[in-house]
């Protein structure tokens, strides 16, 4: 069904916005207010006065995250400032709880200045288990990610980065396989350098794919390149593009296995594809209008093809992929996020796709049985990542995260449901 | 019944903390994603990039207050840093859901710098329809609000000048009535100058009252004195104190018809209220443990005395007060908070106790009809304040108010027992 642009400005207008904050517990009679408000919070008080960490024990700062944005690269609408990326927050927020049951807040920050942000999100911090990065401008981003990660002792979580870069390894493990192709000896190209083509790449890296080519507007990124560069894009050029190759995307292409868009709207034509290595595997993840359509994908030779939109077969949606990290963050008090993290979520969400297919790539965010398989397995995989890489205030078995999930799943549901349900 | 400490580390520890965020629509189908996430949000984002206000419109902040604190002044505990005061922040937030379903945040601030904290309020503007100022130190506090107010276009409302001289007041309205003693010819004298001594002399000016006497640590304020004094102590002494009378707070006290104490425990004796003009109303409000308990200011010869604590009579309690005046600004969408609008709101809640009676000036928390009446009549008056002041962005009738709130104190109820059942 296509939405009109009347339904979605009525459906925002009618309760003005889509989050809203409750309590867990009864606050009605005088002894359940003598117990979580004078005199008894007191007590609590009191005891993280002494120590810090029991904020995790008593408060709501274990299953906090906050979801920081300064509106400068809202979906693909750019730099829209940041009242008009709240809606879109909300939802990012409200999908944490409806899959996890984390208590995600929007805070749409009213200045562009990465150290300013940097300041807030480390102001904010004594709230939260984790700082979750949002839609900023490239390579403002990383300046961001990379700099509050070094002040915090939370993970600080960079969707756009971590998210994407976790859910496409995942469906290029699933497509890999079913192209019969190893993963260690492929030659894949990224069009796009920014948080998403940054992460993929990082991510590959990470999983021992290094045959990695990244292009951007002046072409296939290279260890000593003038044009266009910053320490980001010289990072990139570390990790890929191991005999510094130069040239064009197409370019790049010819002979590749694996082609991943995260740019813009056509950028990819038949040509390429059909220059590619055999059985050559597609992705156009630009929204909401992909570099290449799925059948003109298809019709040009892939042997297997992804968009981002859910219309599509193959989706390759962050939806399921970053309410289980910060969930697996979560259960073991990460103290930051690691590619090792996400390399192990990727090969964990890849084998909860249980039949996979060339039109079945992705678990079906439809279907409660596959979306459990997803959640758990991703969570497991992160918590226990975490706590072997020694970034976790707590050790927790599989078994309990597993429960936990599960839990949480059908918990972030119900509330979801039944708080909709009463307005 | 008396609450002991295990029981309530333990109830707070059960589910990690009190307050959660949820969602107020479906997100379930397919075409629930269109409407609420991609690519329906981009209309509600593009349309709030053209015009900020319909924020507003759209998005949760016109219903969105952030409770900011660093930590300095947490209940009568002191400085004991921003991850001990969350715990006293979820409440204040819940209580702000159940009675005015309110949708406010908890955001306890990593700085003591007034200057950071004033600039993380303006940075975290674009989210909310308000700021509330909680449990900061004085006079750091009156910097931060007066600060901020004058930066931002939404009300900066500081729950313990704001809050506390709104409700102490109304309190005062009614004893003064029951003692027959005209509001303007009165003498009073408040003990303590920070946040609340403030807030309440600020109040009392604007209600007409003029013989007032603020005494702190050096004794009764005065103009031109140089001990113990900042620019917040010279608005006061230019506000009371007509004749710059100098001395102790026994000096003071001697024929006053009124005592309100805001400082610390013992600090009232009953030869102090015996000196007292004739049916003398004392009011003992340091928490938890009061200036002079209950039964000895009645035993001194108090005509009525009151507390802020929930086993005595006349339970002077900000609970009561502070979601209902941010309803009323909501209502308006109002620019500021005024002492106009307080001191209206005062006269509302004391109208609003039907029967009052010397045990019974203020209204019954456990009382549904008397919890009504005292909601509705407080947000109507503060709306209709900021209306005919000019601080309003919105007009909205007094019945459409009223309505609102009735709606909202149910609804809060609703959600917040529903919300707890579930866990």
């Amino acid at each position: 069904m296509e939405i009109s642009k009347d339904t979605v400005l009525k459906a925002h207008a009618r309760l003005h916005g889509k989050l809203q904050i409750t309590s867990k517990v009864p606050v009605f009679t005088q002894d359940d207010l003598s117990i979580f408000y004078t005199p008894g919070v007191a007590y609590v008080s009191n005891a993280i006065k002494e120590d810090k960490e029991l904020a995790y024990k008593y408060t709501m700062k274990a299953n906090s995250v906050a979801i920081i944005t300064d509106g400068t690269r809202i979906l693909g609408l750019g730099d829209i400032g940041p009242e008009a990326g709240l809606p879109v927050m909300e939802t990012k927020a409200i999908i944490y709880k409806r899959f996890a049951d984390i208590d995600a807040f929007p805070l749409c920050v009213a200045s562009k200045d990465a150290n300013e942000i940097v300041r807030f999100g480390e102001l904010s911090s004594p709230n939260f288990a984790a700082i979750h990065i949002e839609d900023i401008e490239s390579p403002k981003c990383f300046e961001i990610v990379d700099s509050l990660s070094k002040k915090l002792d939370i993970p600080v979580f960079h969707d756009d980065q971590h998210g994407t870069a976790m859910v496409a390894a995942a469906g290029m493990i699933n497509a890999v396989q079913l192209a019969g192709k190893r993963i260690r000896r492929l030659k894949v190209v990224i069009n796009g350098a920014g948080a998403a083509g940054f992460g993929i790449a990082s991510l590959l890296y990470e999983l021992g794919v290094h045959d990695v080519y990244v292009v951007d507007k002046a072409g296939i990124i290279y260890k000593g390149r003038k044009e266009r560069m910053n320490r980001f894009k010289q990072r990139l050029a570390a990790i890929t593009n191991p005999y510094s190759v130069r040239g064009t995307l197409a370019d790049a292409v010819c002979g590749a296995d694996v082609l991943i868009g995260v740019s813009t709207a056509g950028a990819f034509n038949s040509d390429m594809i059909k220059s590619m290595a055999a059985k050559p595997i597609v992705f156009s993840l630009a929204n909401p209008v992909p570099e290449m359509g799925y059948a003109d994908m298809l019709k040009a030779g892939a042997f297997i093809a992804a968009t981002g939109r859910s219309n599509d077969p193959n989706q390759v949606n962050n939806m399921i992929g970053y309410p289980a990290i910060m969930l697996g963050l979560i259960a073991a008090k990460a103290k930051k996020v690691t590619y090792g993290q996400l390399a192990v979520a990727a090969q964990a969400l890849a084998k909860s796709v249980k039949s996979a297919g060339r039109e079945s790539i992705m678990p079906d965010i439809r279907n409660k049985a596959a979306i459990s398989s997803t959640f758990t397995g991703v969570a497991v995989a992160v918590a226990t990542a975490a706590m072997s890489e020694g970034n976790a205030r707590f050790r927790v078995s599989a078994a309990s995260v597993r429960r936990n999930a599960l839990k949480r799943l059908s918990m972030g549901e119900k509330l979801v449901r039944l708080s909709a349900e009463l307005r």
